[in-house]
């Protein structure tokens, strides 16, 4: 697997961070989460006047072989493909929330099981068309993982370059809760039962059905626990490419928001195999799918956002954009006591 | 009481709304709490293709006379004034939510115990000096709670002239949580020292003796739960015109973003004069204060956003803007999955 180099977030600048937080014309603390978010992109950037620069959300979008199955999904496989197409003329959730939020959405297809029409807002890194079903073979080649993970950190290696420095992942593709739920049971050592859901919208008896498939799919591998080989059996080409592209982001210390069951699958994965990613993730939003509340307490995160939607694409990271934003703009521009004149309490 | 003229929202288009929401390209009821709004929002605009004009929200100010009490607020009087004309020069956290978000600011001075230098910023709209201490007589007279109420309402009367049809109100006043915290007991039967908080940052032992010197002040006078009695004995010149605000707001039918302690205090006494009102409201944030919980159930809320904020001003009506207006561009701008041509779940 291709190597990042990743630093730890360093501290140095919390005490006068802190000190500038504490001195805006409110009570100390008024500003509750607000308050961390903005400490914490302050720590990010090394900056006392951190910056949000070309807010941009990728969605990757790929196949699952295990949809084949036909039980762990309420949508046929060609879903995928028209969700993509609907993404790339702006029609999803996720377009119109970017839109509102001032976010530069770009859609990938990662692997998505069919030939998708040429289109300038498609960013084609196609792997392979779809992953093998992982109840018999791998899901990837450890060749195919690679190249995946590569192909994400290199695209945010450009967006960095562009100026991009406050990134969310997203991500679309039939039976993909699938995976995501076998590599939290893996990593978290939860059972698979436990972290199996409904996904778009399977009832209780689809929820049970989906995880015996699923417990049969881990029994027929031999996995140890390495978070690569858990990604190239059960993973997707749109996963994979979500773990390189959180990896690259953390190298190049963006800020990155940390959404939805499948992405914090990815961002798991990422902080496995390298820890000191977890500082980079500002996380969104809690999903309804029971998995994420397992993801969550894993990496002890508590999210910004809790509006019970359940659809991925990164929806959840462009509904945070404007409370990062707004922790920001308050860390810049609010008045200090000192300048504006205010009596500050004598409780304090 | 100045009398007005508010309807119930009505339910006709409610199945017509909810068949838009649940034909976009998503599982049905995968949005969440976003549905929710856009269909309130729909409905009390009556319509399927509802929008938000000139967002907008007022801050009321005004001074109370409890604050000689000493022991009700962690800061001096002297720190309303100081606050109004922070947010005329647009420094303080409501200004930069706002600002950030596309909500027009209004500051109005309610009754602040000084006289404010002019400022084209600053809407004077001032009954008196402040409030008398409500520990010896009521705080207002009968004439100058109505002036305050008929001075609300001709605000949000003139803005909905201009084209306003979203309106969050919020409110500085040092001491203010105390009346809020009186209104919250007497409208909700809830005992003093359950509806008494921290306010703007009091330890536990101030909390107890503020609830001590409230207990005192409601057996000073003799209250037979009418809710005009209620604000003209233990309100603020600020919450008065907030009650005079929403009412107006809901006889306009614009949507109103309720935030906060103080401001959902003077939404629950608008409650109880017109219980209609209470279907023109949009809860933004639970606030850390206790007794806005209490508020919160007496109201049947669930707000929109958590934070941990714990400051007024509106703060939280500012933040949760956002999240209004992603309601309102998914019922507008998403594709229907007949538009997108995307398969539909056969398990939906």
């Amino acid at each position: 697997m291709k190597e990042f180099d990743i630093s730890a977030v360093a501290k140095d600048l919390e005490e006068a961070l802190q000190h500038k937080i504490d001195n805006k014309t409110k009570p100390v603390g008024a500003l509750g989460r607000l308050e961390e978010v903005a400490l914490k992109v302050g720590l990010i950037q090394q900056e006392l006047e951190p910056q949000l620069q070309i807010p941009l959300l990728a969605v990757f979008a790929g196949d699952h072989g295990i949809a084949a199955e036909g039980v762990v999904n309420a949508y046929p496989q060609e879903v995928t493909a028209q969700m993509v197409m609907n993404m790339v003329g702006g029609g999803a959730a996720v377009n119109v929330f970017c839109e509102t939020h001032g976010l530069a959405t770009k859609i990938i297809d990662a692997g998505v099981a069919a030939e998708l029409p040429p289109n300038e807002m498609l960013i084609d890194r196609k792997v392979a068309e779809g992953t093998q079903n992982y109840t018999e073979v791998p899901a990837m080649t450890a060749a195919q993982c690679n190249n995946a993970i590569e192909a994400g950190a290199a695209l945010v290696s450009q967006w960095s370059d562009e100026g991009t420095n406050i990134i969310g992942f997203g991500e679309m593709g039939i039976g993909n809760t699938s995976s995501a739920a076998i590599i939290t049971s893996l990593i978290t050592g939860k059972s698979i039962e436990e972290c199996t859901g409904k996904g778009t919208g399977l009832d209780d008896e689809g929820v049970s059905q989906k995880a015996k498939v699923l417990a049969k799919a881990i029994e027929a591998h031999d996995i140890d626990g390495d978070p690569f080989s858990i990604l190239q059996t059960f993973g997707g080409y749109e996963i994979a490419m979500i773990v390189g592209a959180v990896l690259q982001a953390a190298e190049q210390q963006m800020v990155i928001l940390v959404d939805g069951f499948i992405a914090t699958a990815a961002f798991m994965v990422a902080c496995e195999c390298y820890p000191d990613a977890r500082e980079y993730g500002i996380f969104a939003h809690q999903s309804d799918e029971q998995g994420h509340r397992i993801q969550l307490n894993y990496l002890q995160a508590n999210p910004l956002l809790q509006l019970g939607m359940r659809l991925g694409e990164g929806t959840g990271a462009a509904m945070a954009y404007p409370i990062v934003e707004s922790a920001v703009n308050f860390l810049n521009e609010m008045a200090s006591f000192q300048d504006a004149g205010v009596s500050q309490g004598d409780k304090e």
